[in-house]
């Protein structure tokens, strides 16, 4: 199969960082946005203004909202937000019909209910395709930028890893191959949580020591509820695990640290996001993480304190105290 | 064994931190430093102002520059920098005598030439004692603040581990016992060498992605390193491994970094640490770290290029690009 031309499905900041990417290549990409005034916008200024400012996409990639344009595609990108990949994918199936194409998701998140995987979602619509994941520590605007970067990369024919690998990264963006879809996703899902916990310490201005140790923790419960639902402990350990954790927790870049870090100042869930343009994916995640664990039984004490902050109206401030003032016992990971 | 009176052995940062805490705990403590002037300086102000400036040392803190008046406490804590921990316990084996007491060791480091760790130090000194260590990411500011804090500990002799915990914990100074002296030294020791590679980075203006992978394969190599050297793997993924290394390689006030960081922007060894009044322990524990890899057989690629750094003139710029153009592969930890 050859993969000449790229189709990205979702034109956020991580979206047209791709694009922008991957047309640096010498790829033949289009971007498709989901709203024909954003895309037109997009193309009026080759800008993406409201999610990636100051990166200008050069005229070769292709803008569009219509996702027909994208059905001769050899790799389809999804990167829409976690609760419109299932809408999108039903509508591209339509398009697609017989095609062969390999997908690839790059969206971070677990769906409400059903508790799948964005591959898992994918995978209804697309039994007949190779469905590839990636995820790793990448801030959209610093691979835009041309920063050094790394990622972690899997699909589900495990012979397209290494052939995509080669497809996708540059000098400065790294692909790592890995044989752990499951835990290359959950990974990336589960960080977007504990990112929200960690910057609401910095909003209560808590400290970089009670930080680390609450990264180290969740570090430990992102294995524990990540191994149960099909992830391998060395992913969970690596760049889509800890690394990708680390760095959402740490950067001053990450939405998921700054809605953390306003409902540590005392804003509502309905403020923030309301505020934001973006998409907070620890939002989402933070139910179905929480529905997971319970339905698994597995012991989640930070995804339960996020979930009592977003869903039940508790304050960041007791939230964080009673994380910090569990029992002192023995380290137990 | 009562532990009526502590000792500090070492007028640091760190030291004057966990002085003013357990004074404040309403414990009788004593704090030693080497240099008769600096005490008095500290004393006149009832401030460290050169190393932990703006937090007010109590009255009950006795300041003295006389081993001598250490000799009767009950707990001993050595908080040297780690080159002159041997110095300190060899005249201290004289002023102690048969006195029981039980020993803490809070240095970070490793010895160049034996490649002991602290602990294993002060066993030559006072095989008789019980020898405990507490390690954790543990920035002294914030503890002197009363900001929430997580700390590891464990002593040669297992049964002192709750008492030392209960005697030493406060509510916002959370202590964790372990079973393993070996591994809490190690993650304290090795992680500041890794730190300078992660401010090599922030010197060279290399950003968040390139740093998170960073501080994903210095956890990997601190364990392949620690393992070897007798720590134990769930040690190294909590608080005195993972957690102190996330601490010292994001924190703007990690003196470690910070040395990293002048390397990166092209300032020399030698400048650097003439500027500066504090003891940045990575320089010396790169140097053993170094040694004890090579002794071992151990991959160490970071430590390679941070020991190249410091001790070998090569720039930050050729280090950290060796270390992220290396051969893309699967992710293999």
């Amino acid at each position: 199969m050859n993969l000449r031309t790229t189709a990205i499905l979702g034109a956020g900041g991580w979206g047209t960082a791709l694009a922008v990417l991957w047309a640096r290549k010498g790829h033949d990409v289009s971007l498709w946005g989901h709203t024909p005034s954003r895309i037109e916008a997009i193309r009026g200024r080759r800008e993406n203004s409201d999610y990636l400012r100051g990166i200008r996409l050069s005229e070769s990639i292709r803008l569009t909202s219509d996702l027909k344009d994208c059905a001769g595609a050899e790799l389809i990108v999804f990167v829409t937000p976690s609760i419109a990949l299932r809408s999108v994918a039903a509508r591209f199936r339509e398009t697609l019909g017989d095609h062969q194409a390999v997908l690839l998701s790059c969206t971070k998140g677990i769906e409400h209910g059903t508790g799948k995987r964005m591959s898992e979602i994918l995978v209804e619509y697309f039994p007949a395709h190779p469905i590839a994941v990636l995820s790793g520590p990448n801030l959209a605007v610093e691979i835009a930028r041309e920063l050094p970067t790394a990622s972690v990369l899997d699909c589900s024919e495990p012979e397209y890893a290494p052939i995509l690998q080669d497809h996708l990264a540059t000098a400065r963006f790294r692909i790592y191959t890995s044989d752990d879809v499951a835990g290359i996703e959950l990974g990336g899902a589960l960080k977007n949580i504990f990112a929200i916990a960690a910057g609401a310490g910095d909003g209560l201005g808590l400290g970089d020591n009670s930080k680390a140790a609450l990264v180290t923790r969740a570090l430990a419960e992102m294995i524990r509820l990540g191994a149960t639902m099909g992830g391998a402990l060395p992913t969970f350990y690596g760049l889509s695990g800890a690394g990708d954790l680390i760095l959402t927790c740490f950067s001053q870049h990450s939405r998921n640290r700054r809605v953390g870090e306003q409902l540590g100042r005392g804003n509502s869930v309905e403020q923030i996001t309301s505020s934001m343009q973006m998409v907070a994916e620890g939002i989402p995640t933070a139910k179905s993480a929480y529905e997971c664990a319970r339905r698994l039984k597995i012991d989640t004490p930070i995804i339960d304190q996020v979930y009592a902050l977003l869903y039940e109206g508790k304050s960041a401030s007791q939230a964080l105290e009673e994380l910090l003032r569990r029992e002192q016992k023995a380290e137990r990971l």
